[in-house]
């Protein structure tokens, strides 16, 4: 639900929907490689018309996020921009999250740098095997499962990270939700269920490999 | 855009949406789940109800992708259906992809066992950095991305896979597309600009992490 408030004379909703939180990585991402240039100012039409979104839609977006608004003819300052936008997301306040299944996916992402940039910061990884407990990846250790629920209040994670086999991640996601996390990003290609008020975001391949399979199979 | 036929009584639509093809992997994952007892049968109205999906929709997919129409009362027999539906996904014939950056999320998929489940083959990976040339990761070799346009063809690779940072995509992308892919499985976040005729289906982490850093802060 989107209300609308009147704001210096525009019409600025009141939450954002899913799909406009979805294009702020975008943005981020070209202002931030806009670089050496931002000091400098540029305005919500440059913006859409470099990423192809609607100008409309970007004119509302940065609106939102924005603490000043753009000025006419000029726009918006970069650097200003870039902080709002970040801060609008909460990447300049890091969420600590624990890690579910040290796999080859699990480690790939134990290891990925690029986390830091959005505020995520895998703090330890659990896993079933045995031989795993004690070990490292990216710098973070990984403990026997049976430490998650024990383990998940004391790290203070608020997210939870899901690469283990589907077969066993409502289980793991219990787990999660029992030790305190309130957002979980799930790999394994199922369904979970979790109380009101806890995030899901699913991230699931197999989805993606069904509609490129089938985009070529149409095409034999 | 959907059309229907008459087919033994049933609508039965043309093609099947996006959406319905997302749903595929969640059947015959759930199919497969049931393992020992798969020379049984089963109701479309039993799926719906344990995958929690309109059994309308169920109906209509599975009417869509199985060869014989489920019996009234006792449903559709589930080797046949796990069949069907991976024969409708081209599951059964594997696409050859090729994967282009070697860093730990292209390691991780090189190294991951599942993809043979999806009729997916990653046949050879390309790197820019030329100390990974000649290495290997999950059995296949690492080439320098300069012979990617050269290998592209000769390896009949269908799927060109992106793990590069996006400031690389692009031209990674118009190198697979020149190599002769017909689809791109991109994982940089970045929108890439392709032919009429060429898929691409985006991974995009960037906008998973920006929904569960925005659902935290709201939560603070």
């Amino acid at each position: 639900m989107e209300g609308i408030i009147i704001d210096d004379g525009a019409r600025v909703p009141l939450t954002l929907s899913q799909q406009a939180i979805r294009r702020m990585p975008y943005y981020l991402k070209y202002l931030k490689n806009l670089g050496a240039s931002s000091d400098g100012y540029i305005s919500a039409s440059t913006i859409a018309t470099e990423l192809r979104f609607y100008e409309g839609l970007v004119r509302k977006d940065l609106a939102f996020v924005s603490s000043i608004s753009g000025k006419p003819r000029v726009g918006f300052r970069i650097s200003d921009l870039i902080d709002d936008i970040e801060h609008f997301l909460g990447y300049d306040i890091p969420n600590r999250a624990i890690l579910v299944g040290a796999g080859h996916l699990g480690k790939a992402l134990m290891c990925y740098k690029g986390f830091d940039d959005y505020g995520l910061e895998i703090v330890a990884a659990f896993d079933s095997d045995k031989k795993l407990s004690g070990k490292e990846a990216g710098g973070k250790t990984i403990f026997h499962v049976s430490k998650l629920e024990n383990l998940c209040g004391r790290l203070n994670a608020r997210i939870g990270i899901i690469t283990v086999p589907a077969y066993a991640a409502q289980g793991v996601c219990d787990m999660l939700v029992s030790g305190g996390v309130m957002a979980v990003w799930n790999f394994a290609p199922v369904q979970l269920n979790v109380p009101g008020g806890i995030l899901i975001q699913n991230e699931n391949m197999a989805e993606s490999l069904a509609i490129l399979s089938n985009h070529l199979m149409e095409r034999r």
